[in-house]
């Protein structure tokens, strides 16, 4: 039932093997000067093979591969090292695979200056130290509170979880730490107990606490907190039991199962190695332990159509009074978001006769692990037709074709969002991009003042206001890779009427344009955009038209991080609707690994891909899509956000590639005729 | 499996049975005085009885009835006649059902005005008279042209398509009629000749040729194009046959077949007469012939939640340079958008598992009609959790729901376009409407200069750029009938850090505010609106927050006819996004079987239920919700439109309504946890 064939020069957008990532790390750990450590408590004093990851060919020797016209490139992987001896961060390219011989760093070639320590990812190393400085700096210290106030005994403890920024400028590592209850969906289970660590010395021993956040009010120690506390001249939490509202237990027991999807005839998709096929359709796959899912070299009818789909951020800007999410502002790429791409649930995160992917990262840890069942691929009954018509004037007949659709899902559960990220293909030639936001809100303890940030949604808990921004990096490739950004709207013009010249209307009428460079292109939120965006061809289909694919946006996103704040650079992506680059390799992401921890001279400021305001005629186009959706949590989100409602993205659609619906070729359709 | 029990109550918001019909029919033939004839072919000169369809009761006597507390309100019909003989047509309610004993003019309290019968929509009574005229005025005197460009033998025929509005004032009745190939898709196979024809008179031995339109050139009369064509000194268009691009007959032959769904243990849902029961969810439903789909008393656990939801209109304003579609502005509920709701078809509109309820309708006919499985209800397996997370800090588990929820559809194939209306009701207490367009493009003729009205999709093809507004009534009563309508968005507020005073930072805040006026609630398109709009009461939840539902809408809409043009104010609900106004048993719908045919005098105007400007503060309060989207057609729009991405809606979710997410008690909830 397939009508392509596999191709395994998919390969070479393949995530590393398990295999391949040990290589490396052997590789690695033999260059005794850079005196690697793999082990996963490494200490920040100390240099910590953080990361090792796929290094994408360059794309011009990936299309020339691919094409059958050059040799297949060299595999390489990037390795992250977290230099703690010599106070930096470096990326190395090391090569080929599956014995390498090279490694180089790439730090300058890729963004441009070196990465301070402090730009760095908090790893599990350095949280073992974390946990190990609050027993002994806090919790030790404050046992007749933290009993009293919290129910937490000598030698508990309390659940943390980090604001980022860690501070208000470069160099700065001094995170708030907020505490919440040891009950399932912690997250919405703040106490009103938030902790300021100063952790900029990669030395643990100089590490100290700022400040210290109880019930409102700011102390400037553990002691005088305590002190305070026990003079009475503080005004007390006392501990009162809660209900065990973010628990996700059933309720009732099942009656009926709900409808399920099968396959009577067996599945209409094939999966080989990393590549996929679907009716017309053909793509190879990934999962960057960073920035998340990816397909490469997506082809319709054997034609490529998209060089590169991927997810390349999600980020979030919270208020609040309290003062760690004050200031909050996630960027997940920069712990990972592929990273979370953990097991799926048959059933419930993706239909029962879903097809299951294992994924393999190298992330953080002293080896790579596998992640079973990690990417889904399903074709689902969308329904509804995908188009029909009932025709009883005239002439009478029906014509019409079910919508079934090729999903290509992971989720990643970072911390308390679990993100749903779907790429959707469909029998017309489209594509879709989507995010759906689920899991629990992050909330805090409802100070005096703080229901201006949000709604209370449990007893003392704030959901906090904020905002979430998703990007996706669209690298369409629409027949070959010099392209144009073109657009479309209406527009009414007064016209009189040509049988009646004295009378005149206003007639609707298309307005075209061509937008010719970085800075005209990239769209900005709030402005009047046309309505139509396409990444078009200078070659036309039959009736003349330029062969182009058209982006429309889903989003329903507040706003932007005014662009006078510090922090704003390093999202900078978030500032566009759309907007369309001339291709560079350098220019891989939108984000970076180090833009969370160093948001004040971020790694990659996506600004500086528009800066040099290229030109984007007939060149090679990427366009970065940005969607997403303000967020007012309500009763409603505990235990969990649903999906419903809460998601963004964007469909690629053909408009003039085809001569016609390249649907009325599918063996799907249905017509009939009366008797 | 059913929560709830079905209520007969329901009743009241039934459409009218095939008895209740031919009751009504006979008692309006027995009142002599009215000469009403109910032949399919009765000419506008006489007198038709046109339309039968339910009279919506009181909303204060259905609610009455529906809390137990008052009587069952009388059933009633409304009867539409055309009175040829008398130069108007009246509205009638005629009761009480099943025997009537009144009937009662209620034209002037319904539209303050009389209607002058060329606001009458054309019957097919008329129809056949046009096509009469057709033949003896226009075919029959242009054999020679009609071969020679059309291949049209003498006797034969072209396909007609009528655009509206007719003319450019009130009274007028001067239709421009285009041509077409008789293939399948018709509207995609103009022959650039178009015919307006002047039917005003009641008398069609009063119509005439006002104009004739030949290849780009208008002519006075059709002798006059004959007489310059048989000279030579017209351009003549040469017949040449067409490839059947219009045709939806499969390409292919089935391999295997898609996915599909099933109800392993059964449907969980249940319908009787024409009350719904699923999981927590009831309602009543009905389909009425000229606005469509509609549901009434929608509750979730026992409590009312919607009083009604319906579809109000779908409008559409195209451009061109050909002088049929330069002007047309089409608003089908006019023509009747419940009206053309036909059979669905299995495994292609609705899936298989669906179940399937007839409807009958009066309407243009001379007896009731029975419309097999023209609405489907079916529980559809969104291939996506509803909700879910997934921890791996500090508590393994995994807590999730998949997303089933019941469909209610209806599909109505107005001439070239089918319109799928979906109501959908989720687990989580939310309710979507939305609408998806499909089938055949409106298209005219390629003449010189058309290009700039759209694009080419066939040889002498052009389809033409147009906008689809579509408007719904959102009759939200939360908690009752009272209400307010509040706003919720965000702003970036500089704060001073409070642990360090001389640091500032933007923070997003909430801003909350209730929009007190009909004139203030009126959010125009193309104005910043606050994203979050709140249907609330007064009465809060256990968190101190105003019970409320937001409506989310969905829209890629085109802009909305200058409110300059005279035919504007027919259509001038599709002015807002959302606008809201207080509750009134006269403004039951917001556009009118009337609108269309006298555009310049609308019988309803919208924009007038918000002029007298009233409180909405604690009221009975209406959204009236418009989405749309702006279409530019291209070749993949041949031979249908597909779904995908061209549609809108809107999302009703509880916000602040419960205390929590009311998915958490249902029994597709599942949780695991290691070992
Ligand atoms: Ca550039
Ligand atoms: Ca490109
Ligand atoms: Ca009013
Ligand atoms: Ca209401
Ligand atoms: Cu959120
Ligand atoms: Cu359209």
């Amino acid at each position: 039932a397939l009508r392509g064939e596999h191709d395994e020069r998919s390969l070479v957008f393949a995530d590393l093997t398990r295999e391949e990532y040990l290589l490396v790390q052997q590789y690695m750990l033999k260059q005794k000067d850079l005196d690697i450590s793999t082990n996963q408590l490494t200490k920040p004093s100390q240099n910590f093979l953080f990361l090792i990851d796929l290094s994408l060919p360059k794309k011009s020797a990936a299309l020339s591969y691919l094409e059958g016209k050059g040799q297949k490139p060299p595999r390489e992987a990037t390795v992250v090292v977290f230099h703690g001896t010599k106070g930096h961060v470096k990326e190395y390219v090391v090569g080929p695979l599956p014995n390498p011989t090279y490694h180089r760093d790439v730090t300058v070639e890729r963004f441009k200056t070196e990465l301070p320590i402090n730009a760095r990812t908090v790893t599990i190393g350095e949280y073992a130290l974390l946990f190990e400085f609050m027993h002994r700096e806090v919790f030790s210290k404050l046992e007749k509170l933290l009993k009293e106030s919290f129910d937490v005994d000598k030698g508990g403890m309390l659940d943390m979880f980090e604001q980022m920024p860690r501070g208000v400028s470069s160099g700065d590592r001094k995170t708030w730490v907020s505490f919440f209850r040891e009950m399932s969906g912690m997250y919405i289970h703040p106490v009103g107990f938030e902790v300021q660590v100063n952790h900029e010395s990669v030395h643990e021993r100089d590490w100290k606490v700022e400040r210290v956040f109880y019930n409102g009010v700011y102390f400037d120690s553990v002691e005088q907190l305590s002190q305070k506390y026990d003079e009475g001249s503080v005004k007390k939490i006392v501990y009162k039991e809660r209900p065990d509202y973010g628990s996700l237990k059933p309720r009732n027991r099942p009656l009926q199962i709900g409808p399920q999807l099968f396959y009577a005839e067996g599945k209409r998709f094939s999966i080989d190695k990393n590549h996929v096929l679907y009716m017309d359709w053909s793509f190879a796959f990934g999962l960057s332990s960073l920035t998340g899912m990816r397909v490469f070299d997506v082809r319709f009818k054997g034609d490529r159509i998209i060089y590169e789909l991927s997810v390349q951020e999600a980020m979030s800007v919270y208020g609040s009074l309290t003062p760690g999410m004050m200031m909050t502002k996630f960027l997940d790429s920069s712990i990972g978001i592929g990273r979370f791409a953990h097991e799926l649930v048959r059933g419930v995160d993706c239909p029962h006769e879903a097809a299951f992917v294992d994924t393999y990262r190298y992330i953080d840890a002293p080896a790579p692990i596998r992640f079973r069942n990690s990417i889904c691929v399903f074709e689902h009954n969308m329904g509804q037709p995908l188009r029909r018509h009932f025709a009883d004037f005239f002439h009478n007949s029906y014509g019409g074709m079910a919508n079934s659709a090729l999903v290509f899902r992971t989720i990643t559960a970072i911390g308390n969002y679990d993100y749903m990220w779907d790429f959707i293909f469909y029998q017309s030639g489209s594509v879709e991009a989507k995010v759906h936001a689920t899991g629990y809100i992050s909330s805090s303890y409802l100070v005096d003042g703080n229901l201006k940030y949000g709604h209370q949604v449990a007893d003392k808990v704030l959901g906090n206001i904020h905002t979430h921004f998703i990007n996706f990096k669209v690298d369409l490739d629409v027949l070959g890779v010099k392209n144009v950004f073109q657009t479309k709207d209406m527009q009414y013009v007064n016209r009189s009427l040509p049988w009646m010249p004295q009378q005149h209307a206003m007639v609707p009428e298309l307005v075209e344009n061509q937008v010719r460079t970085e800075k005209e292109a990239a769209l900005r939120h709030g402005t009047k955009t046309p309505r139509y965006l396409h990444i078009a061809s200078n070659r036309t289909n039959r009736w003349g038209h330029a062969r182009s694919y058209r982006l429309q946006v889903y989003s329903f996103a507040g706003d932007h991080l005014p662009e006078s704040e510090a922090e704003e650079r390093s999202m900078s992506w978030a500032r566009y609707k759309v907007a369309v680059t001339k291709h560079k390799d350098l220019e891989q992401t939108s984000s970076s690994l180090y833009n969370q921890n160093n948001m004040w001279t971020p790694a990659v400021d996506f600004s500086k891909f528009i800066d040099d305001n290229e030109s984007i005629d007939n060149e090679d186009l990427v366009a970065w899509v940005t969607a997403g959706f303000l967020h007012i949590p309500h009763a409603e989100d505990i235990p969990n956000t649903v999906t419903v409602g809460n998601g963004g993205g964007v469909l690629l659609r053909p408009h003039n590639y085809f001569d016609q619906d390249p649907s009325v070729q599918s063996a799907d359709a249905v017509y009939m005729e009366p008797g």
